[in-house]
């Protein structure tokens, strides 16, 4: 494995997956009621896995060691060999799972532009790519996965109306809907909206405790009572089905009540980005807590801030910064500070 | 299954899949030498083998009873599950072949648009699509697979520059190349090249004899002695292995030997378009031997054609006719004049 | 790929599989009324089809290539990820089809032991094999595949009776039956049963027509009208979908006039099994057209056979000699005399 | 799911699994270093890893949030489509682990009798299996998968000898080896010998912290550094690769101190085992902590061992107890008072 550094002193804003559980999250884990989930099921990953259900006003939920594992169960679930589904370009199944919808659930993806707004496609281009051609020619479309927030897009939201209209139209195609709400929480906090107004009508929903919520590990996806009983056995089949989860679940039940707190995560996205452009930075005004800055030249522009102690990583054409909980206001202050002794993006 | 009848007198371009084997074809296949191809060897296969390999300009090659199987030994003789493959929209591999690649040969597939010309990426697309991303984040892109012509595109055909321009792109960004030359025998008619000049460079290359060769079945794909070792094995796997195939490999090398016929088809398919565009018709001209006629409405133009006696087929957002030996000049003046009684596609 | 060389006028008994198509099909052949079977339906396959349907007394009939692609279509139709299936040891899918069942169609093989009699387990081994674990602990059993006459038993038969006690096993434990029956043929001669007697009770069966019947290429896989229909797509992912096959479909229905010939080649199996028995050679004693010698040492035996212009092959702890339509009683005749020459295998 | 209910009071023996986290593990949770570990490495886990490593006497290893996974990635690096491997029958791999074998590593199984002792097979019964046959034939056997100690036989041991002598089978036959060492622990403290001493000359190994040493999940697999390269890799393939996993890092390492109290976890399995033979029981004599009592009717068996309090599972034809660091002298002394008013098992 290559050897990996930290700067010393530096202000990580890499991800929101950087940050380390809270001291109530150990006490949490340090006093978890748990049992063996494989055999009687666990009680805290059971009280954790019911709270996230109700939350997303679906009917049952399944803890995952990650949202890599949950994103694919729900793929396994919805994709047999020969389906086509449909996605937006840059969706973290297509660019940040290693083709895992591929070669496990046998799905070949198409990309849809981002013709509705950012992260998304329109509910047009959604009908027009689902059509089922014959048995010879072609695949059989079955699946619309959505991404909201959308990660490669800058964390961008897709609003309650356009997620309502997307959903309408995979209907109207006969297609399953997939989504995959690993920072819902942070598209529910910028809408002020419930988390379960953005999660209506999908058939499935994976959603992450670990990055901007700050549990240590551990996604959950959820649906059906029907599509979780089948989830459990793909879980084992992939190495999820851990005993006495209920430490972890813990963490991630402290991670549900800490949503409260992305507002402020946001606020300093936003303030991040008025500065950087402040400094004559070309910057995408954030939607939530990514910020992107694109340039030509990311690999540079991250080696120039790494060397006045500022974590961020290329991305696509850019560079992405992520604020999180354990970053402050004072260390968006002195990312500001460093960031105008780096030379200009181009 | 769906019941398929044919209209009395009707002339059938649908595809040039619909040639029927000529009478010195079945005279061959009544004589042909042959052998258990899986002890032995066919004497027949191997006669054909070898010469395919010669035009191609490759080491060796195999027969394999469809170009289905041929592209997909070839996707599994390069990918390996997390590698992402490059190919143009609408490439026969993405959009004919049931999502084989996907899961036999565990890749994900990037589509990349057609900015280099009709049917093909540029360069420069492909040397940008071609990062690595880190073990995390994103796919490992392993392959650039081109098709020449490229069907979808109408059977557009890719010049000699400009293949080789692709290749050298592909080299620089460490890519393997698959070329799926199903109708490169067109490609090579239309430009007075010999067919080893559109192979230059690729690793591997996979040809159909049924099409417009007017072989009943088959296809070849070639490459290094050591990869048509391993295809072997792999054709084996898909159910391919045939034993006396030399009654069939002796249709192939007839269609060899109809491979110079074909600007006799390209012709027709010109006249055909012109005939077309003076009715009023919307028409891309053509290449080679596909018409296709742009039309958002292709299922009502396809059946007023049936009505007067003309098969053609919905090909994506418009209606496509394919030239070939088994139809004549004659028969292209019957479908002009038949076309003028049909409704003005709009 | 490894030279392979044939000794000049030797006899070949190594498999049925080498028999050459007759002049009767090679006429077949040349005059086989043919269409497109991708896109309307060839009528000389269809016709074949029919005709196997009616044989084996099942609704429908789709033709394929290979036999291995028969059985890996009809075990891609029956398992799931997950699934595990029976099948008696040494059985074609388990030792010469590469697997594909595994990783094709996702399943478990457990091999079962011929309790039953040679080339079959008895129905209590498939009871007691079949009981389904929970969802953690264990596979979930779907299906038993059968073989008859099972070519690594030495072309054993399973008689009908013992067939439907196996068939019966299968239901009582809710499992689907798979009959690998590529020499069914030979097992209806030897009992001379209609075939259909055979197959009574299966969900899907696979019959060859190119070892004894001697049709250069082809099977066909066989079930209901709702298991063709799936058929027709799996056959077409593993690119066993040809245009005009009707010109090998042709030979395939003169390979089923031929079936009436098998009783003259099992007799000639017993004369060689007799005349080496003789010779003072352990033979096993031949059902149908295959003869196995068991020795510790196949090698050097297949190579001193080879010497005096015998064919054989090694075979598992032995030597199989198969007879079939291309051997005739002079041939016999010359195998047991070379063989007089040969050291006496241990 | 299933409803899952707990006796009240119970003595619950069906697994090592149902041990909880101790004081100490969960102290050492609350207070664990940690890190990004898909970003930089996580400390604690790197710690658990080196000294996992150390241990096994293998270069490197990699934590994994379940055995399953562990035993997963290992026969995804080992095995190819259409290779074949060897496993005792029972082998978790073969029963436990829902196929992954078959449909993520492409490799058909070959089950091995128990002939050269209780969970493996005879060094001649590795090389008897593990011949090549042709291309066309047979499969590639590559893989020799051995379990120490053998779950499905019981917790049987394989001294030292035995080990070495079926590794050096499996080298002469040019076969890699995998350990699936999930309770290697156990082997070497019956044994009374170095874990490394158990791991010598194989390729991959798999050990698990959540069963006898009683961390809450986790598992490590182990190899060459080249191999954990490559794992690290498959591991985010299968949704394994989770970001502070050092809160559950620092329970495997407190897991491993107490690797030395399975003596006493021995003693009272022997125990236990000499009381129900006492009792007139059948039971196979264990060599470690698993008592394994034959039976024809073992659901009957586990429903009246539940009624008084002690929890048991039904295990292939017969039922199986586990001792733990969670059950005590009292406890066992308790089961079997209990066991007494229970009927015999036939």
């Amino acid at each position: 494995m290559t050897t990996r550094t930290t700067h010393e002193r530096s202000i990580d804003l890499r991800s929101d997956t950087v940050t380390k559980p809270s001291r109530a999250m150990r006490e949490a884990m340090a006093t978890a009621d748990v049992g063996d989930d494989v055999l009687d099921g666990d009680p805290t990953l059971a009280k954790l896995q019911d709270r996230v259900a109700d939350l997303l006003g679906v009917e049952a939920a399944l803890w995952t060691p990650t949202g890599c594992m949950a994103n694919t169960i729900a793929l396994m679930h919805h994709l047999t060999r020969g389906d086509r589904f449909l996605a937006p370009v840059g969706a973290h199944v297509l660019e940040a799972e290693l083709g895992t919808s591929a070669w496990l659930a046998g799905g070949l993806p198409a990309p849809l532009a981002h013709d509705g707004g950012p992260g998304r496609p329109s509910p047009g281009a959604v009908l027009a790519a689902a059509g089922h051609a014959g048995p010879y020619f072609g695949l059989r479309t079955s699946l619309l996965c959505l991404e909201n927030t959308h990660n490669g897009a800058g964390g961008a939201v897709t609003p309650v109306d356009e997620h309502r209209a997307l959903v309408a139209a995979a209907r109207d195609a006969g297609l399953a809907v997939h989504l995959d709400g690993a920072r819902i929480w942070h598209a529910a906090a910028a809408l002020d909206v419930p988390v379960a107004a953005l999660t209506a009508g999908v058939d499935t929903v994976s959603v992450c405790l670990s990055k901007g919520l700050g549990a240590p590990m551990g996604s959950v996806v959820a649906g059906s009572a029907a599509f979780v009983d089948g989830a459990w056995r793909l879980r084992k089949m992939l190495g999820g089905g851990v005993r006495q989860g209920g430490v972890i679940g813990a963490a991630g039940l402290v991670a549900l009540d800490q949503a409260g707190d992305l507002a402020a995560d946001h606020a300093r996205a936003a303030r991040l980005a008025a500065g950087l452009e402040a400094l004559g930075w070309p910057v995408i005004a954030p939607d939530t807590n990514i910020v992107l800055v694109p340039t030509a030249a990311p690999g540079p522009l991250v080696a120039a801030l790494l060397e006045v102690g500022v974590r961020a990583v290329p991305f696509g054409p850019g560079v992405r910064f992520v604020t999180h909980r354990d970053a402050d206001d004072a260390d968006i202050a002195a990312v500001l500070d460093r960031a105008a002794s780096v030379p200009l993006p181009t």
